[in-house]
């Protein structure tokens, strides 16, 4: 090969190869659209213009600290302006952004901060209490920063004489930022919620946050003009990288300190918002609110939904009130979202429960993932597409992360074989489309056969008197496991633990009918997802 | 840096990174719209499914012939279904797509056959006669595959016993087709007009091909369901990209075998057309058709146009045929447009003259593109952003070319300073937006001034009589040069030269008044490109 014409005198350059990075599409944005409103946040308003000059005041502001290449900056922070100035002001010095969840607790907070050796440290006040606990557990001693929401402000002490209006004022807008040296320079961290053992550092890389640009945009239709309210969290999965994607298309980012439903029909109306993701849990609250809080859609406005598919009922009550829902899939390791439910016009016209079930399925790959497959753990033969055998979901491309901060073990256990291993089960559809039935941990296994939690769930949620439901293992003495199900009822709506079990007979093989049933509140973690370990605690206690 | 821990156990798998290439882009519409209609010709139909499974027996049957890696195949196509095949069939052994322009001369063709050391060649039968010329002059001996166009038979004798539909059914339709190597493997070969001297081969790579199919789509704005009319030709920047970009979004390719009204405003009313780009002779070709070929446009069609801006007159009468236009621009070697024009909606209410100036501007960088500038060649300092210094227009990221196959001299000399020179002169306004003012070869310098010619035809397209015109250099004992102009007169219009030379007195500086007013037919390339080459030589000869 070495006399391949196509590879002689045919170098890389600075004129014809630059990093791919989200950095010169942000700075794109503010060059385009400088009058465009980037960011709404209460009564204030940033331009486009504005908002990149301040990423740089905070770019520059840091690398007067010495902030720079491998460096972490940790946030704690709501989806106001200071986050999305972190999302391009951190990686404009080289530096890397790690978000922390704000509902996580000192300890698991402290056990970040130490992992990620953070040098500096952005709080909201909000949750100053937390924090100071975690920094009297944590060995880190970072720079830390206060940040005083003007909009919304919180009384708690402050945990430092650092505000971050004052530092972001002593860096100058027209600092020089730096594009990173490779594309494959990290750009985030993102620690994953660990139910078991620490959490995991998931690393980003600029490249992998620039496709995703690209691909969420494509994925969503996000076009010029686009309106996107807050509603994810911008510390989950980097807001499944909408911070960047929202500013390819010029959009403007509505803020969202609490996902409130009042707050989010009075924004949808009044910034006529057009797009925005979220958890079943953003879902419901949307829909749950009192009547006096709702305010009537009349435009479209496009909800990406992700994590397990909520049940028919709410699918329909969501369209019904306006919104044009998209399915999608995918897990920290992976950017957010990879994977979409395609919708195929011709699915319209199926009958509800075909069309419902087509719904509740995970999808195929975004256009900048190349591969996406459902294989057998052990011999990594991909499983039959059937729609039945359950393998385990497994992703290959540049949607996936660099590995795991400080844990090699974890990184080459993740990707053996030359593929990400997603710890999800499912299956793989004839048509190509794959369809989550559980997590590994999840599965229950009772008498040697394979029982899928959520396919246990499905049977329940269309009982007319579930309103949630969560099904685990529960250790048995003959059987191994046995399904065990919490369920909360509707208001007013009455069933007993024996109807349930009917009703699931009537639907599901015995072996995978519940021996228990338990009416208790579901317990969730702070992006919607149920904690399934909570429960087989108390499944294992009954 | 050693101890960056971002960059430690952090290394590249093939789970976590993978080739940029169309190809895995175009795989993917396969698996997820198999019943859409990819490709319409005349009559016919294929599907996404169909299509894939095609270019996957190209491919195969290229391989069967050792076609591989480092190979070309050249391509004399029109905008033709073989032409979107070779566009993924080649690529998928690793092989170089070289289209060649159809209008062009045995001598040509059989320098860049030659040159491209051609190993296949596909010829559609309209073309026989001066390939049969051009395979005489030519050194290489390429196999030789005949396409027959059974939707528009073609009567000349063919050139070989290997027909094009025999060929592809010899290959197999689950071919294992291969991934690039690298990124930065060559996809296609172009050649520049080269209006002086052997044409140039721009090499593209599958890195930039596949940021095209992002980059063009968020450009243009196309979503799932466009339907796109191939008025463009695919052997120009290979359609700009848009045989990998229509594909990304799932959308239709309307061939078009020949750019003739009739056959547009039938396409374009028949198919439902979302999309399409031309050179401004489209755009001619579509308003001067008699009236029984137009047909009333009822629903929105995106027209982008590229090249220079086309006078007031048509971008108006473009709006009212139902036209949305969008002004692009960009290089053979910029993998098509890399510059658009991005529309502000205040401009939409500014008088006409200034909506008019505002839509002439070749605009800002297309998202994949990192830096767009306009510099003194010699310092490459950059201009003033005043909208009057002009400078040469350089780019610089991941849309310029690999380079010029073998010709490290023209490629060095184009990445001098580490930006792409483009050759073409244009000024940088306030806002950030560029503006073409010339080709530098086609500026005029009279008495030490430079006369930009587009400045003078502005000027002249105002005057009611001129249908066409063009400004060139005349050399000049005393100026240097002297601005002389060629036009073309409506049909039924009338004015003569002095009426003309008056008329730019009333408009310009004395100095850049043409001396001298031909009425002429202007010579066009097949792209609609003025061949001012040709009217130079007729100026010297006046």
């Amino acid at each position: 090969m070495a006399s391949n014409p196509y590879e002689q005198n045919l170098d890389k350059c600075p004129a014809n190869h630059q990093p791919l990075t989200p950095l010169t599409i942000v700075a794109r944005a503010a060059e385009v659209y400088p009058d465009t409103i980037a960011v709404i946040h209460g009564a204030s308003r940033l331009t486009y213009k504005d908002y990149f000059a301040r990423c740089r005041r905070l770019a520059s502001a840091l690398s007067q600290r010495y902030i720079g290449k491998g460096d972490t900056v940790s946030v704690m922070l709501s989806n106001t302006p200071p986050m999305l100035e972190a999302h391009v002001g951190v990686p404009m010095v080289g530096a890397v952004l790690h978000s922390l969840n704000t509902r996580l607790d000192a300890a698991i907070i402290a056990f970040q901060l130490d992992h990620a050796n953070t040098k500096v440290l952005i709080v909201d006040r909000e949750f100053a209490p937390v924090m100071r606990e975690a920094l009297k557990i944590a060995k880190v001693k970072p720079f830390i920063i206060d940040y005083h929401d003007q909009e919304f402000p919180q009384d708690n002490e402050r945990l430092s004489y650092n505000d971050y209006e004052e530092f972001v004022q002593t860096g100058a807008d027209d600092f020089a930022w730096r594009m990173p040296d490779d594309e494959w320079d990290a750009i985030s961290l993102n620690y994953t919620s660990g139910t078991t053992g620490n959490p995991k550092g998931v690393v980003y890389h600029h490249r992998g946050a620039a496709l995703m640009c690209y691909a969420n945009t494509i994925a969503t239709g996000m076009q010029r003009g686009a309106v996107y309210l807050w509603a994810l969290p911008m510390f989950h999965c980097n807001g499944w990288c909408f911070p960047w994607s929202v500013t390819t298309v010029g959009g403007t980012h509505v803020c969202l300190r609490w996902v409130r439903a009042k707050a989010m029909y009075d924004a949808i109306i009044e910034h006529t918002v057009t797009h925005l993701c979220g958890a079943p849990i953003v879902m419901a609250t949307l829909l749950n609110a009192p009547d006096d809080e709702k305010r009537e859609i009349k435009h479209k406005v496009a909800f990406s939904h992700a994590a397990a598919p909520p049940p028919e009922a709410v699918l329909g009550q969501m369209q019904d009130a306006g919104f044009a829902l998209t399915h999608l899939y995918g897990l920290t390791e992976t950017y957010g979202p990879a994977v979409l439910n395609e919708w195929r016009d011709e699915w319209d016209h199926l009958p509800k429960d075909e069309n419902i079930a087509k719904r509740a399925r995970q999808g195929v790959r975004y256009t900048a993932l190349e591969a996406l497959s459902v294989r057998d753990p052990e011999t990594m033969e991909p499983v039959p597409a059937d729609g039945e055998t359950i393998g385990e979901i497994m992703f290959r491309g540049n949607l996936v992360m660099k590995g795991y901060l400080k844990n090699p073990k974890a990184t080459d256990d993740a990707f053996r074989g030359d593929w990400f291993h997603s710890g999800d089960l499912g299956v793989m559809h004839a048509d190509g489309y794959i369809q989550l039935k559980d997590r590994s941990k999840d599965i229950i296994i009772s008498g040697g056969e394979n029982i899928s939690s959520i396919e246990v769930e499905d049977v329940l949620y269309k009982h007319p008197a579930v309103a949630y439901c969560a099904v685990v293992a529960k250790p048995d003495e003959k059987w191994g496991e046995t399904p065990c199900a919490f369920v909360e009822l509707k208001a007013n709506a009455q069933a007993d633990s024996d109807t349930l079990i009917a009703y699931c007979r009537e639907h599901l093989a015995r072996f995978k009918v519940p021996r228990h049933v338990v009416f208790a509140e579901i317990p969730k973690t702070s992006t919607g997802k149920i904690q399934k370990y909570v429960l087989r605690e108390k499944a294992k206690a009954i």
